[in-house]
């Protein structure tokens, strides 16, 4: 592929604080960011060097996007095949077709997960309400019952709790195509955010430890609380995952930690095609943050230096958690990172803090 | 004052790379940035929320300029007085415009530093090529004569060196009134990049030492070669400078270092009303930039922690400089910084990098 030079312009599917956070790190680089989002309060609008306010189907719309940039990116793994397919027709676009395809699907992913060597929890596809029952018959109680597409922070997913009617269940994921996981006695959470450039080149930053409240992620702290070969073992996987892929970017893998007499092991959990709230942390907690290193990696530039700068802790704030907005400023060394959200929604993210302390 | 709030907006009257920083460290605050500039390719355009493209003489677009922001601040010190008075009437103006009219004219600032008890170069004012005449006489070869008037990286200024013409001289700076400055032999020269908030608290970053190549700022580095006494000195000189003005926001001061049998002394060289090239090290080297803490200050937030992160080069790359992109980008641990101007013209300042080692 080619390489960016200064002055040359990355486009963006979707205007959220992912995209924002992207172009803060692009301008730096001397990289414009052209920001294609529906809604017009996008919060990344307000620091993109152009704007596209336009539905993903708009195809009038697209063309011109694809024309005015280099290359495209985006910042959700649900941008829709046909959106990606008339762009990548016209420009590059970044992560590839691959990644997309198989992070949009859970079946699809955690088949790739295993055909790669990597375990996940146990799961099984399920169609129908016989399927279901038949699936949970194998896998057991407490387990949880998943739609295949469109599911994040929680949503989309129902844990199959002993007693629990499955009519109901199955209702809830609206009956869509589902995948029900065995439930896993977790020790902790973990995730990986590593980049692949376009030579091949794969670097992941720490890994990192995380919380997550009501589905959403809380906290992240790094190091994680894990063993060197487990750290070691993530970072592996993570690599194996984006070359298998053929991925050009920044991309995280969310790992299950499991205890017992053998020792740590992982599962991997799910793939997010894209930088990653448990990668926020790298802003001020590592040389190259993700935002910037994603810019350097769909650009065609080396990746940079992933060297930790401290310990780290980063919580988000979620809702009217933003209101500790005043305390956090009068805190010495807390960094405050607001997204430019007008109304706090419940459950809504509206900003993150970042505490580094010297190791 | 008014504290402000995330989503109010700060106003920058000026575009350029100052700017441009100083909205990508508003951001993240949630503040967005309105910048006001008569160049269409102002470098803090791609990224401001709001951009107003008018002269600095049109009261139509000063006025909705006004009306839109909660408080104006600025760039560089040639705010025209007409123009910060039009705004001042109508929405905070910060820094205040004292510190405008002392730093405007050389010789109101010497006087004003001389005032408050701090050492500058010796001057002399001059308004005619009879007063040059007597000047030099009294303060002898080589001299320096400046325009009082906006001057910056060594335009208007010429040195009398022995033997050259008066007239000549007189003629290099325009006729226009000048002060003629004594040459001071000073072994190395460092600048103090301070703040002060609206409640009177004053926060310095660590003193920086500066080498020029034609008159540019060339490199910085962090900690500067003195003593500690010197180190001190320069910080309180700063921190009455601001009060003396009774300043919101980041100025820097400039000091000559000279070293005889006493030991160290500073002579007050320059005040800059803004942030200053001197103090971009400041994004990575520092726990908050100072860009952040100018947009803290002006918008009646607490300041941030000035704590340094490691010894610190920052370098300037001036005009065909800038093509050391390629190599930067690939040095792991160096941070490169583009203002996004298209055209690198001999002189300009066209980005810089930073390093940062640990203590």
């Amino acid at each position: 592929m080619t390489m960016l030079k200064p002055g040359d312009t990355i486009g963006i599917l979707g205007g959220g604080q992912l995209a924002r956070m992207m172009a803060l790190a692009a301008a730096p680089l001397g990289l414009d960011c052209h920001v294609y989002a529906p809604e017009a309060d996008s919060p990344a609008f307000p620091v993109a060097a152009a704007r596209t306010c336009a539905g993903y189907g708009d195809h009038e719309a697209l063309a011109a996007f694809a024309a005015a940039v280099s290359v495209v990116t985006y910042e959700f793994e649900n941008v829709p095949a046909d959106t990606a397919a008339f762009l990548a027709s016209r420009v590059p676009v970044l992560p590839g077709p691959r990644a997309l395809a198989t992070t949009q699907d859970r079946l699809v992913e955690k088949t790739f997960v295993n055909d790669i060597g990597l375990a996940t929890p146990a799961f099984r596809a399920v169609v129908s309400l016989a399927e279901l029952q038949a699936a949970v018959a194998e896998l057991g109680r407490p387990s949880v019952l998943k739609t295949r597409r469109f599911g994040y922070d929680g949503k989309g997913q129902v844990i199959v709790r002993p007693g629990m009617d499955l009519e109901e269940a199955w209702s809830t994921v609206g009956g869509h195509p589902s995948i029900l996981e065995a439930f896993v006695p977790f020790a902790l959470e973990v995730s990986v955010v590593a980049a692949r450039s376009a030579d091949g080149t794969v670097s992941a930053f720490d890994v990192c430890e995380n919380q997550h409240r009501h589905h959403i992620l809380a906290t992240t702290r790094v190091p994680a609380g894990i063993g060197p070969a487990t750290e070691h073992a993530c970072k592996e996987h993570a690599a194996r995952i984006a070359a298998a892929l053929d991925y050009v970017g920044v991309l995280a893998v969310e790992f299950f930690v499991l205890r017992d007499a053998g020792g740590e092991h992982v599962l991997v959990n799910e793939i997010a095609p894209r930088v990653h709230n448990s990668g926020h942390w790298t802003i001020e907690g590592a040389q190259t943050s993700q935002f910037e290193q994603h810019m350097r990696a769909v650009a065609g530039w080396p990746l940079g230096c992933v060297r930790r700068t401290g310990r780290v802790e980063m919580a988000n704030l979620v809702g009217d958690e933003v209101e500790a907005w005043r305390k956090i400023v009068a805190t010495p060394g807390s960094h405050l990172h607001l997204y430019g959200k007008r109304e706090a929604r419940p459950g809504r993210k509206m900003g993150h803090v970042t505490r580094i302390t010297p190791e």
